[in-house]
């Protein structure tokens, strides 16, 4: 199983793009249909060119993430013809390292047969990744087919949430007890055929599975033989309960610089360990997310998904949109009179509103951002509204007055001048003053600060900016 | 050096921070100015007091990272103590834990002496993380008090980019020859002190110090100690290059689960690693890098930041959008005397325009979301072109009619609803097309399409729905 050896696979994912979408453009294998039944003939008649062959022995020669980045790239009737080539074996290695919406597609493609024996050859932990995307009623097939040992496993993992560390977790755990010699360890694992991925270390346990502490492989290396596993065991490590936040895991990971990390639970048995690719994937996938739902999207969307799915997946924020628009229209709808009288002011109104968005999400990405470090005490809570709203006075007095200084340019009145002063102060006073609470209130309440944070503010500055400049204009020009 | 080992470290950083704001407020030793003068007495005089001396002993067994989340959770005064209080051989580690901003506030803090001092307990690796954040001049000294061997090192690690291989990686290489057995090659490992940290293997070189191969610890633990290291080196390893793209490194990491990975010159020689530790950390600061950059802040502000230093930083995107809200002004100033016909014009401009804005940032989100990960070809751009196309007509006529309809029992005016249903339409089809266009064109450029696309899409979709609705309306109603 090769990986591209050069960091930069670009060129070489490239030309394999090219080289499928040729060759199978050249054997017209394409003739599946957007309802997912497909004509191309059985995999093993595709073989049987000579073509076609080659390119599934250049796919099999991939890492599987490698493959997965292939599926990923071409359409979908491209992507089915590939994912044929695919040898059987290596299915569940690739399902596991595509997206969600590709997965959803390949699986669409096999039958029962295939999908059970792909769930034959994956892990527990790796099963409970794939669990969620499995047609109706397969899991519980999938689940009959398993040793009572892993269904016992299979249900622990699947039973956290997807951001806790349960759902982190995996079994590959070597443990050692800590009365023998590192001599006894090491001829213990030389019976082994391997280690699993990610064995950085050992866990020691007592009789009973309780956790006693970590040996790494490099203190096994560094000492004398005849050491006694526990004279050189560490007992200081952060370990993880399954129920802990995988947010918090990751950050012990980053911060202790962490390969691997025991799992425990309530009486400090050991039942399972988290290691730093699956919290690679976990913050890379929180950062996709958070991405994401900042624009109302959910992940299940890629560039060649189907324009109805496309248009489904979008609509939620759309909606949000639409009624905090019409919200500010009303507001707007209140001082027809006014704009009738002084047409100014209907140029004039988005700017207010629009600055003071832009510093109410400047406040909101700071404090979500410290949020996302720590907790802030009530005097850091204190502080913080006094200092943004010191920020935007500042801002407000220096942007409104350059805008003060242009609208006399543009009208030669310098009562809309004074107002517009007066507006983008009091409205950039409004961003921060909100741009503290919404996110603070939010954590309190325990939801995510940073998702739909945005959209609030956004509706709040502009509504309120619209208010407070055509009142002070109603009031003071008219 | 404790970590502290319940994952949920929130709580016992909490009461930390209580009792160090408790003790220090106690004590009256908080005589600091704004100007980073400071007269509190020296370190020896603190310590004689008994709480001081409990807490700065407390500190001393906490891990680095714990000691650089207290003193980020500390105002300025109050941090200041705190790092007179860490023993000066951690000052080091603790440096390269804290952020940008809270590093310059305590490094001001520190004299000549003090930073040479510091700079001696670093590897060459971390003292370039450092070295920018240095008062001028000071490098050069730093410079000069390094062996020969490290000077060039710390030349050749500081001549790469912050987003290069070259500024990841360390020198913390393990290296074996390829023709001897396990068995020699663990005796020499033994005579080490300790392997560093993330060793996960090691490199294997030939005698002018061509890289080889790798071989795993595990592999060393499970062989027999007469196999020649060369017979179960793997060969087919990732390697990367100093020159190469840190992002497409860190993804390497990803995909191929790599706790470390060698570092080679053109002429395939060893000169680095790369460990998933600085990875993670990359990935980490990238990612908060961006959320910042989207609302157009540098990474340089913390929450105790002074207000004047958070002004500056909000500045830039503040200008922006002031020029591009005044863009939007003269736009609607072009019509003035529609507005003035008809007035319900100025209450529904801004949905227009707002809505447009939405659907050129999801359509941006996605764009930029695919192009992270591969090179988009020809057709691939032809066929988001043709999707977001179609998904902006659909989104735009049913979103439209629903405006139009309510429009319609807001004014009763069926010119209103059918010149709102067009041009929304039309700046989702303009938000669309621009927000396929302006990534793809910035990664032509060869500039993070991420960066300042919001803000482009945002003005385009502003003053572009603002000309469409009041342009149809003045050619349609009026």
């Amino acid at each position: 199983m090769a990986e591209l050896t050069d960091v930069d696979r670009q060129d070489e994912l490239d030309s394999l793009i090219r080289e499928i979408r040729d060759t199978l453009g050249d054997h017209d294998v394409l003739k599946g249909d957007d309802d997912g039944e497909r004509g191309s003939p059985p995999i093993e008649e595709l073989l049987r060119d000579p073509d076609l062959g080659r390119l599934a022995r250049k796919i099999e020669s991939l890492h599987a993430a490698d493959i997965a980045m292939l599926l990923e790239s071409l359409p979908r009737d491209e992507r089915l013809v590939l994912w044929d080539l695919v040898h059987s074996h290596r299915d569940g290695d690739v399902l596991l390292e595509v997206s969600d919406s590709v997965r959803d597609t390949l699986i669409e493609a096999m039958d029962r047969e295939e999908i059970l024996n792909v769930a034959a050859t994956l892990d527990t932990d790796e099963l409970a990744d794939l669990a969620p995307d499995l047609p109706e009623g397969m899991m519980q097939d999938v689940f009959t087919a398993l040793p009572i040992d892993d269904r016992e496993k299979l249900r622990f993992v699947m039973s956290y949430a997807e951001d806790t560390i349960g759902a982190l977790m995996d079994f590959d755990l070597v443990t050692v007890r800590g009365e023998v010699t590192i001599e006894v360890a090491m001829r213990y694992l030389r019976r082994m055929d391997s280690l699993p991925d990610h064995t950085d270390k050992l866990f020691v346990i007592d009789r009973d599975g309780l956790f006693e502490g970590v040996i790494h492989l490099k203190t096994l290396l560094l000492n004398d033989p005849e050491t006694i596993v526990e004279s050189v065991m560490e007992t200081d490590v952060v370990r993880f309960h399954p129920e802990d936040s995988a947010r918090d895991g990751a950050d012990a990971f980053e911060r202790y610089d962490l390969v691997s990390a025991p799992v425990v639970d309530e009486v400090d048995r050991l039942v399972g360990r988290v290691t730093i690719d699956a919290v690679v994937d976990f913050i890379r996938e929180a950062s996709d997310e958070e991405r994401l739902s900042q624009v109302g999207l959910s992940e299940e969307e890629d560039i060649f998904a189907p324009v109805r799915k496309s248009v489904r997946n979008r609509a939620p924020w759309l909606a949000v949109n639409l009624v905090t628009a019409l919200v500010a229209a009303q507001v707007i709808g209140l001082f027809e009179g006014s704009i009738e009288k002084l047409v100014a002011l209907a140029a004039l109104m988005p700017i207010v509103a629009g600055m003071g968005g832009n510093v109410g999400n400047q406040t909101i990405t700071m404090i979500v951002r410290e949020l996302a470090f720590r907790k802030l005490g009530g005097g850091d809570i204190r502080l913080l509204y006094g200092k943004e709203l010191k920020v935007a006075l500042i801002n407000g007095v220096v942007w409104g007055g350059v805008l003060a200084l242009v609208t006399f340019l543009m009208y030669q009145n310098a009562g809309v001048s004074g107002v517009m002063l007066a507006a983008v102060t009091l409205n950039f006073l409004s961003a921060a003053f909100f741009g503290v609470t919404i996110p603070i209130l939010r954590t309190r309440m325990g939801r995510d600060p940073a998702l739909g944070s945005a959209v609030m503010i956004t509706a709040i500055t502009d509504s309120g900016g619209f208010f407070i400049f055509l009142g002070l204009a109603s009031l003071l020009l008219l």
